[in-house]
């Protein structure tokens, strides 16, 4: 495959992290970057370790999108450089410029893009498909990913998706750990029957060291526990967040989650999403996974037979390496799409072989 | 996804049953099929029943790719047409017509295909090449799908792909359990990884009542065994299998096969030919499968962990079940990408999200 040049909106843990990553995938070439104060453009590709330095104190999804300062010194911070207020992240960089409308200035160099990364989780709830509009409205041809897991979002992109489609956009929605990996992994684990019966996705994540760059995804996991909601979520203060975890010693367990995994395996056509279990156990005070995580599947076979096929992730591997990774695989898997001239919205089971 | 107007070519055991797991399927509607004799046609849909019970007696792949009689009175034929010699398979049925060129008579309604699969287990390498290119002659512009697992059919396509693109085919190779269903199942598990240090393919099949219609499977294996090769296989009488079955008490292991599994992943780019290892354990007198299908992936994470991902398949999923469905799920997902003209040859693991 040619060289996809791709830009990433938002410099916090997922959009830092996707950064890195791509420094180790010879076809991709970050060739600009975004966060609320500025922006980073190189055609010949970024400086990442320059531009990594730069926004090291940044969070990402602290419920602003801003950027902000570390409040303790974890170890992730040990030699870097912390950022904070408006001179913070990209601005800092060498590479950086200073902008009232950053998002705007990426999508003025639209043209030269194959795909771009929207690593801003835990804004509005039309804050992704909005602006996938202006892309859309720009005459942008090429791959949009977002890494959310909210189900309402999906169907905000659907209703832009004829815009979508007539720009030449190849939207993939939901492309991260959850839903994106584990959805994957359900629509491949299907292949086996002729009706999936039941699909349950466990997962652990133990997030000690990795705490301050996932506060975002953190308030996001928080708003599925019994009493809360994403706008309630939203607007805790830190301190509510940490008042919330202290209380489940560090270790906070979800069940029958309201998760967009259910709607994206019904749209794949997998099962029906009340079929769908999601559930997670987060330990927020270790960096050892809590339980493994587990894709299980149950179905029914062609020849009479009832049997469950399952995908189990090692315990080694960080959350951050099972969003980001496949969030560049099927950023990878999209634009083979999108360069064919198949555009739309797309969840990633969809882009799976099909059921 | 509009309906999908197939073929099958080929009716012994993975012909007969992507026929019947079709019917299962809503998008997709088998319209064409042939054997050695005769050819079926009809652009409203086959009726697979009728045509299932004509064709009981087949069996694919005994090495001459003609039908013939059950040689016992084995569980899956009571009840079932026995068919035999030049009036066996689809000449007996009533959708059937004879013809001396049934491939050629599949190419001729080529233009109303959107997909063919090609269930021609173990002829001559360049078998399935040539079917191809006498596709890519007539012009078709559809979807190619084959089960193969030999790694050097693949390089023989990759010397037709400038023919197929021009007609406008999109070939998937080695589509079905393995090398198809669990190279793909690698190639997602390899995403939590910037590097993948091995991937290991180990299988078990239990074939006591499905080994009449899979003797063709059988006769591949054992050529996979030290002493063994492709040529000798072929030639290998009825009889001489027996004896080599017997030898084992019934139940083969396989060690370091050369697979096309291989030769997918590095194609993929997911890892190096050489880290990919594959065995299985066969018993062909027992249903009860001898060890769990397990692929296991492990590599590097980009933070620096290692660690293993692990895709299991339920012991009471068939190797038919494995085989149909995956199948007829890459097929799908190559009739999306051949609608929006995206042509060539590719291994399944190419149709999952990228490395």
């Amino acid at each position: 495959m040619d060289t996809i040049h791709f830009a990433v909106l938002g410099t916090g843990g997922i959009g830092r992290r996707t950064l890195e990553v791509s420094t180790e995938k010879e076809t991709l070439e970050p060739v600009a970057a975004c966060d609320r104060h500025g922006v980073a453009v190189d055609h010949d590709g970024l400086d990442v370790s320059e531009l990594l330095d730069a926004t090291e104190g940044n969070i990402a999804g602290d419920g602003t999108g801003d950027t902000e300062a570390r409040t303790d010194g974890g170890t992730a911070v040990e030699g870097g450089v912390k950022q904070h207020g408006a001179d913070a992240g990209i601005v800092a960089s060498e590479q950086g410029e200073r902008t009232a409308d950053p998002i705007g200035a990426v999508i003025e160099e639209s043209e030269h893009l194959d795909a771009v990364l929207l690593a801003l989780p835990n804004l509005e709830h039309d804050f992704i498909p909005r602006i996938a509009g202006r892309f859309a409205d720009a005459g942008y041809e090429g791959v949009l990913v977002d890494v959310l897991k909210r189900s309402r979002v999906i169907g905000m992109l659907d209703d832009r998706e004829n815009q979508l489609v007539e720009s030449g956009v190849t939207f993939v929605c939901g492309a991260g750990a959850t839903p994106g990996f584990l959805t994957g992994a359900a629509a491949l684990a299907a292949q086996s029957f002729v009706e999936v019966e039941s699909v349950d996705i466990h997962w652990g994540v133990g997030l000690k060291s990795g705490y301050e760059d996932n506060r975002g995804t953190v308030r996001e996991d928080i708003a599925h526990l019994d009493g809360y909601d994403m706008e309630t979520a939203r607007e805790m203060s830190a301190e509510e967040i940490e008042a919330v975890i202290d209380e489940h010693d560090g270790v906070i367990e979800f069940e029958d989650m309201e998760h967009a995994d259910d709607v994206l395996l019904e749209r794949a056509g997998v099962c029906d999403a009340e079929d769908v279990t999601v559930g997670g156990v987060l330990d927020v005070r270790s960096d050892e996974k809590p339980v493994t995580t587990t894709v299980t599947v149950t179905g029914r076979t062609f020849d009479g037979e009832r049997a469950t096929n399952t995908f189990e992730l090692g315990d080694d591997t960080s959350m951050a390496a099972n969003v980001n990774g496949p969030a560049l695989g099927y950023l990878k898997a999209a634009v083979r799409h999108n360069r064919a001239g198949d555009y739309g919205v797309f969840g990633p089971a969809e882009l799976m072989p099909g059921f």
